[in-house]
């Protein structure tokens, strides 16, 4: 049997009892490490708390591992009870989809735990989940790799009044050009977008594209560690939500649509006040 | 304090361990039994093993006591501390936000714990979550009343390829008619909508309106008791859904727009075989 358990957005205590019980009947037990990144999942420390609260090892599995070695885990699922561990919902990601249709097709039972992800959690802002359009990714600009594509995306959500929920890139494990020309894998250190660079990004399109999709004085919240005990959501004009230390990865940004007379109040508790210390925004 | 804690989709054994901890320590316990329903939270029995496994007496909190006497839990946060417990995740209905502002209003700390609600663990079925337009809600049609606004929203998600997530009709504690004409309350049985009668109102307004946006023809995925043990998942076109029993609800339902091939992948499995028993689908 494979269990893929959702481990939710804040730390190790946002296991489901059900994921824990899974956990806790399970033979090998591992975490996926790359498509999303957790204060508790990546250092060391956070991996022995978790240890230690599932009284289990836990393997890591990175990038190369769940591509390239997942038949290694199908057939350990055939044989035992495996969890594989993964931030948020287990079908926030593609590739644990792709994992689950291996396992189907193997003949091996799936069983999924679900739990918060930003997909749902990110309703925690006051805009209404109903009225989201299609979910954008923003990768990072390169010198020589700049993709527009989530612009028209933005446009058709906005012409709809719909808000648009901003995933932002996450490189962890990006093997460096110079370990790619000598043949010997290097990775490059982990980087993860911020709401800043996000919003430069999505000006600089704007910029050269000019619709007027959107502009700095578009409504936009930004939201950092959701679900997490020091979140930080600030509702702002684009403007000024680019000059906002939103510390710690990771971040995601809400470009606003039109909003209901609800949505708008609780906005309003997440707008900066004068001279006010926004760290202490935030529901969690 | 006011908590505000998310329950998941399931069962008791949904809640997070950071739920779980929040209610052991509040001094009462409120859960809301209007905006969704789980089997566990509706019976008296499901009440039961609830404050067995959280070890506090819950008081249910029906849509009146949520709409006319906010201010006494409110209050009692002011104190104390207080949960409010809510299938799925705090902000999937729009009432608990209100209760959130409400409270932010009024000055009383906040602290939620997210979950999983229908809204990202729609996932299961294997279409992607980033290819979802505006999620749509389809009221039971009355004799005289019989909205068709649903239907320009599903053409929108359609023109762009989207998928349509479609809420299905909750009836709990509605007054009978004949009880608001004597001045007493009485309430009518709960009703839940099926898929059956949500694809039967769904070909009932094509059919009227006649935008060709959807048809019997058209790929879609039943969802029933989602995120619990017996969970089934169908996909099919809409004539063959119509005939499926898919037994106890919550159902939602799904419209299909373009799929990729990990989608098509994932939707195979939930189809129909010849002569199989439909009842075994599910990954949960």
């Amino acid at each position: 049997m494979l269990f893929v358990v959702g481990l939710g957005l804040g730390d190790e205590k946002d296991i489901t009892l059900k994921g824990l019980e899974a956990v806790r009947r399970c033979d090998k037990v591992y975490m996926e490490a790359y498509t999303s990144l957790l204060s508790f999942g990546l250092s060391s420390d956070g991996l022995s708390t978790l240890e230690k609260l599932y009284g289990k090892p836990i393997t890591v599995a990175d990038r190369e591992m769940v591509e390239e070695k997942a038949d290694v885990f199908l057939s350990e699922a055939r044989e035992s009870d495996v969890a594989f561990l993964v931030v948020g919902d287990p079908f926030g990601a593609t590739t644990h989809t792709d994992l689950v249709v291996r396992a189907k097709k193997a003949g091996i039972d799936v069983r999924v735990v679900h739990n918060a992800s930003v997909m749902n959690a990110v309703g925690a802002c006051g805009l209404q989940l109903y009225r989201y359009g299609e979910t954008i990714s923003i990768p990072f600009f390169t010198e020589t790799w700049r993709p527009y594509s989530f612009y028209e995306k933005i446009k058709k959500n906005r012409d709809l009044g719909l808000h648009t929920l901003c995933l932002l890139d996450i490189r962890v494990k990006e093997p460096s050009l110079e370990s790619l020309c000598r043949g010997k894998k290097q990775y490059e250190p982990p980087r993860f977008m911020s709401i800043n660079t996000a919003i430069e990004q999505l000006l600089e399109v704007e910029e050269k594209s000019g619709e007027s999709v959107y502009g700095e004085d578009t409504e936009c919240v930004g939201l950092a560690r959701l679900g997490s005990e020091d979140q930080m959501i600030v509702a702002g004009p684009m403007k000024q939500l680019l000059n906002v230390d939103f510390g710690a990865p990771l971040h995601c940004l809400v470009i606003a649509g039109e909003t209901h007379p609800l949505e708008q109040e609780m906005l309003e508790f997440y707008r900066l006040k004068e001279g006010s210390d926004h760290k202490e925004n935030g529901t969690a």
